[in-house]
């Protein structure tokens, strides 16, 4: 195993203060936790928004806190997730009286863990609301969850929420436009190489040299088939087809896609992918009216991509082009 | 070799398409050509930036395109110069009737591409001049440079002359502010594994288990010595002891820093080593003003990280800190 670090027991404390270091007009950190606040919180009166879990799909979820997206990311270690007294100290934080919405991904430990947080919130008087995103169709359980896991369409579901706190809307109507988010966002992955675990140094699978891992999650676990590796083309033909026939999508949708790196694959071969989507969304007279490609929800250092669609309306469309200013994703600049 | 693409021969030409595809509010291509533009051209009257190379190396340079950077970017195929008359195209782009600074790295192809192709863009009546960026420290030659070679300070170039171009200051004033920042920024490089050039298939080098390269360039040409895989501690010192007494740095010198990863190295691992940075420069009493920590200059997939430093003055400093908003960087953001 090679790493970038210091030992396996201090890289995650280590990265957030790293993290701090490089992003000081966004984020601070509550003092004694793995929690990352705004640098500049939000005014009083407006929902809270707090995201996390285990560490390793960096820039998620501390590169997503500030103006018109998050409030708080809890960091647990690599893989793992955040312990209840930590997801209840970013609640603490980015509760501004308005309530806090707890963005999870559907993971058994993150869920379990965040209902805790959030019961001990409610008994400190906060109001919280908690949403559960199960964007992944490559399986319907996994050795990590009970139903569809929750990978890159979270980073959606952050931003749509997120862009509707900030215009002051109350906890219940953030909640449901979090929840028309996670109704239609759809994505799939696959992985060229696996990734290492720094407390396990080993791969957590292996893949021979003409092969790619199909329908694989976040956290190195497998996917559904292994198979040959294929062109952009037909990997991309492949996971939009899934993703397409799951929704189901039709003619005339307008869509938002994201084209998301799992850790090392360059942002040249993420181009060439979002070119395929464009095509496919030509060819099948669906609009693609945003496309966001790089590396948002990673697994490491593993190498592959996975592709996310959501269907847009006109309110889904105008809170994902709303203005935001986060180390990751910073839109609707005025400059001089 | 596992790349997501559908030939190494469309490879690049497919991700230029699909960096438009990505970035439409920010790029647009010049039809025919490998050369992306700015979407809204600068006003007339304002000096030109163009900085190119080989491909591979993204986000550079196409994601330094826009407003306060970069007006055109060339890209060669991976790994090599762009052809004149391809540069020659970017000139034209880039020219709003005040002259074109052409920023290059120092490898003698692109040396030698732009240096033709700036004299036929001066043949046509356009006011051209050239710098060139040699920040490695690693090595004083190379096999692809008569000199050092220009790494990740590039970028730190392609910032701070594009704020002054922006401001409207004239090409010899763009030209001596671009050779200010070169004359101080230095950068070193180390890499945990090669990279594959698509239309080689093979790595350019191999290290054992417990191995790393220092000194490597961003081509995957051979570094200057295979060491042991040490801490991140460790490979801080030893970066940034070499940079410093290259320039050579003292106590009180305020500095902006680069934490760049080659690619495959996740941000995690980057953001470990930025705080790294920051205890060497507390520990030499050099204030750090400024952290970039993340991937801006790449070498495909290879795994490993540079480090640059740039000493400040109040120019630089200010130059640094104005507005831009491109692909890769935005900063400046006012949000309502």
């Amino acid at each position: 195993m090679k790493k970038i670090m210091n030992s396996p027991d201090t890289l995650v404390a280590e990265a957030l203060e790293g993290l701090v270091i490089s992003f000081p007009q966004y984020l601070k950190q509550v003092p004694g936790t793995h929690v990352l606040t705004r640098a500049t919180p939000k005014p009083a009166g407006r929902v809270g928004l707090v995201s996390g879990g285990g560490s390793g799909h960096e820039p998620a979820h501390a590169g997503y806190v500030g103006y018109g997206m998050l409030d708080a990311a809890v960091a647990g270690e690599v893989f793992t997730s955040p312990t209840p007294d930590q997801v209840l100290e970013g609640i603490r934080v980015a509760d501004h009286g308005a309530g806090v919405l707890l963005v999870v991904k559907n993971y058994t430990g993150d869920v379990m863990n965040f209902d805790i947080a959030r019961e001990l919130a409610e008994a400190e008087g906060i109001k919280v609301a908690t949403v559960v995103v199960n964007d992944d169709v490559a399986v319907e359980n996994s050795s990590f969850t009970t139903g569809r896991r929750g990978i890159a369409g979270t980073i959606f579901v952050h931003k749509i929420a997120g862009a509707l706190a900030e215009q002051g809307a109350s906890l219940e109507e953030v909640e449901a436009v979090a929840n028309r988010v996670i109704a239609h966002v759809r994505s799939m992955g696959f992985a060229l190489e696996p990734c290492t675990v720094p407390q396990a140094g080993q791969p957590t699978f292996t893949l021979a040299d003409d092969e790619i891992e199909m329908g694989i999650g976040i956290h190195g676990e497998p996917g559904i088939e292994r198979q040959k590796l294929r062109s952009a083309h037909e990997l991309a033909q492949s996971l939009l087809e899934k993703i397409a026939m799951d929704l189901p999508l039709k003619a005339g949708d307008h869509l938002a896609c994201m084209v998301n790196g799992m850790g090392a694959t360059p942002l040249l071969e993420l181009a060439a992918l979002a070119r395929e989507v464009s095509l496919w969304s030509k060819s099948h007279d669906m609009p693609l009216d945003v496309v966001w490609t790089g590396e948002f929800m990673t697994s490491l250092e593993m190498a592959g991509a996975s592709l996310t669609l959501l269907p847009l309306d006109d309110t889904l469309r105008t809170l994902l082009a709303a203005p935001c200013d986060t180390p990751q994703l910073r839109q609707g600049v005025h400059h001089d």
